[in-house]
């Protein structure tokens, strides 16, 4: 990226570029003697933990892409691989459960990655004293999921740890699909002119795991997006075989997605915000915690980066879809400023959509 | 099992069966209406878990045979597929840390299920406050540990959990190796006849990590065992390929892989003592702790079955192995009583060694 000065940048905003460039040319350390919930986010603290500490020690050919699931060569065969942990509180929230979300996370792990999810793993790190019927509804929801995902769970682990060593039930999920031959989807390829989609309307699953949380005193209708992508992709890549960059936008939400797009691909992208599909809902109490419900959690949409020409394609077989009737063109890729997201606002103005430094809704996943 | 009186059983031991067989016949169901250390054991409390609550739900014909690893059938290639999660306490222990503990389990998780262990995944649950110069020794003794055993760390997730709610670093590790064409393992298929092997001393891991806890005021120079096997498990192979059934001596030790053992396979074991190896500060640690060393753990032994002709040529080739220089042929194969092992002490008795109810080593591994 230049250090020039970008058109159309305000000198606040030139110096955010100048601050990222000099962040870009440093070796990645993490600077915090001790984790913080940031290094969970998803967010900055949690890409410079990655690169300085896990990337720096495990660097391989397979891992370095850092994308959603690796690809695994095996006997002429590609396969993805995947895994995520579950650790949101409330266990059980409107609209699903940590069962359901750790089957889903790793289905859309891998469904994102171009494959069709096959086999999960099943890792349960449970709490002394968890009620076993809690765990025994976890599972049956696992279990729910797993079939309406077409996958099986085929291995699994259980740990117990002393009263106080953990909160109730975290589980981990590891995933293993099926890559078709012929789709290399990757958040490197995009380039300037295509189109940026979303699958529905965002933040849905963050914001109702925090009203459950009843910190705020909200009454609320809105419910966890937390669905299986699978067949919403597959029927996407098959009307459009040139997707070139899908996602799906779990922690750090919509805006994260883009800037690890922007990043990996050294573009800009260009959202409108007019055209984001938010929920009246999602979007009061978004401002009531001080959040743009850009950078909230959703667990069952994607974001996909198609060439330009086949925008409305790709829109047309996603709002086929049950889970995709709401989709919506929200942005552009541009070339200028590479490595950023800029967001066109509802009020005419142009703003840089940063990662996030801190975590403001931690354990939402 | 028959009811009917066991030879050579006395009456309290024919009581252990009649209640293990009544057991048997009911629907397997967890009692307690809370998870306990127990479940965590592997012992009893666990395999009633296991089964009344993840194989009811999630029932399928690859989980099934609840083997360290899964077979996956993809495209006619065979694959295993494994997860294990980790929470040892303390984190460094001689011999070893949590980063290869949890390289070294997944790895021989694999192996032993006959597969060339390959790719794994990395999924860290770290507590708020956790040294990140502690982190970065973990994470690159994991390194270590996966270029010493061939496979590479490939996808990898992190959370972070509020202060208390974790114990500093949880791991878990999924792995995926390839099957040979040929073999196939199954703790289902020892015969009366087989001989039962160890690949050395029993105990080191577990005894290494209580004494590191320092909960007993013993010094000890004894260190975890912790070590990827696949090169021992391929020179038996290649040496043996009548193996019939292997696995790592991990949780619950010797004894509960033999007990698991007996149970799928519909046979006696039957162990003699005195030739059992153990070191002897393991023995007076054992002693001191009031548990018997073939419970304790293990994280780099494993315990083959073989047919009794071709015993003596799988412990030379175990034996030629660094790690198996100390292997020992510990017993027998019997047809009855079927699902038991029956131990013949060093005082010249005969006693039943049955699953552990409790959990006397919580957090081992």
């Amino acid at each position: 990226m230049s250090t020039e000065h970008q058109a159309g940048l305000s000198d606040p905003e030139q110096q955010v570029l100048d601050r990222i460039e000099r962040a870009r040319r440093r070796k990645p350390k993490v600077r915090e003697e001790r984790i913080t919930l940031a290094h969970g986010s998803g967010g900055k603290a949690t890409q410079t933990l990655v690169e300085a500490v896990f990337l720096e020690a495990f660097r391989n050919e397979l891992l370095e892409p850092l994308e959603d699931g690796a690809e695994l060569p095996v006997d002429g065969h590609r396969l993805a691989f995947t895994t995520d942990s579950f650790v949101v509180s409330p266990l059980f929230f409107p609209g699903g459960d940590i069962g359901d979300l750790a089957v889903n996370g790793t289905v859309n792990d891998l469904a994102v990655s171009g494959a069709t999810p096959r086999y999960l793993s099943a890792g349960f790190l449970l709490e002394e004293g968890f009620p076993v019927a809690d765990l025994t509804r976890i599972v049956e929801s696992m279990a729910a999921a797993a079939r309406a995902a077409g996958v099986q769970v085929v291995t699994g682990d259980t740990k117990v740890v002393q009263k106080g060593k953990a909160d109730g039930c975290y589980i981990n999920t590891s995933g293993v699909g099926v890559l078709a031959t012929g789709h290399r989807l990757g958040i490197g390829t995009p380039r300037p002119g295509d189109a940026v989609l979303v699958s529905g309307p965002i933040g849905d699953h963050g914001v109702t795991v925090m009203l459950a949380r009843g910190e705020l005193d909200i009454d609320s209708d809105v419910v966890s997006d937390t669905a299986p992508v699978h067949g919403l992709v597959a029927d996407l890549l098959a009307a459009v075989p040139e997707v070139r960059a899908l996602r799906d936008a779990t922690r750090g939400g919509v805006a994260t997605v883009l800037n690890e797009i922007a990043r990996a691909a050294e573009v800009a992208v260009v959202v409108d915000e007019a055209a984001v599909p938010v929920r009246a809902e999602v979007r009061g109490a978004s401002e009531l915690l001080g959040i743009d419900p850009l950078y909230v959690a959703c667990e069952g949409r994607i974001v996909a980066v198609v060439p330009g020409e086949h925008a409305e394609a790709a829109l047309a077989a996603m709002r086929s879809h049950p889970l995709g009737e709401q989709a919506a063109l929200i942005g552009r890729v541009g070339d200028d400023p590479p490595g950023l997201v800029l967001l066109n606002t509802t009020f005419g103005g142009t703003r840089i959509v940063d990662l996030l430094v801190g975590d403001p809704l931690p354990r939402i996943c």
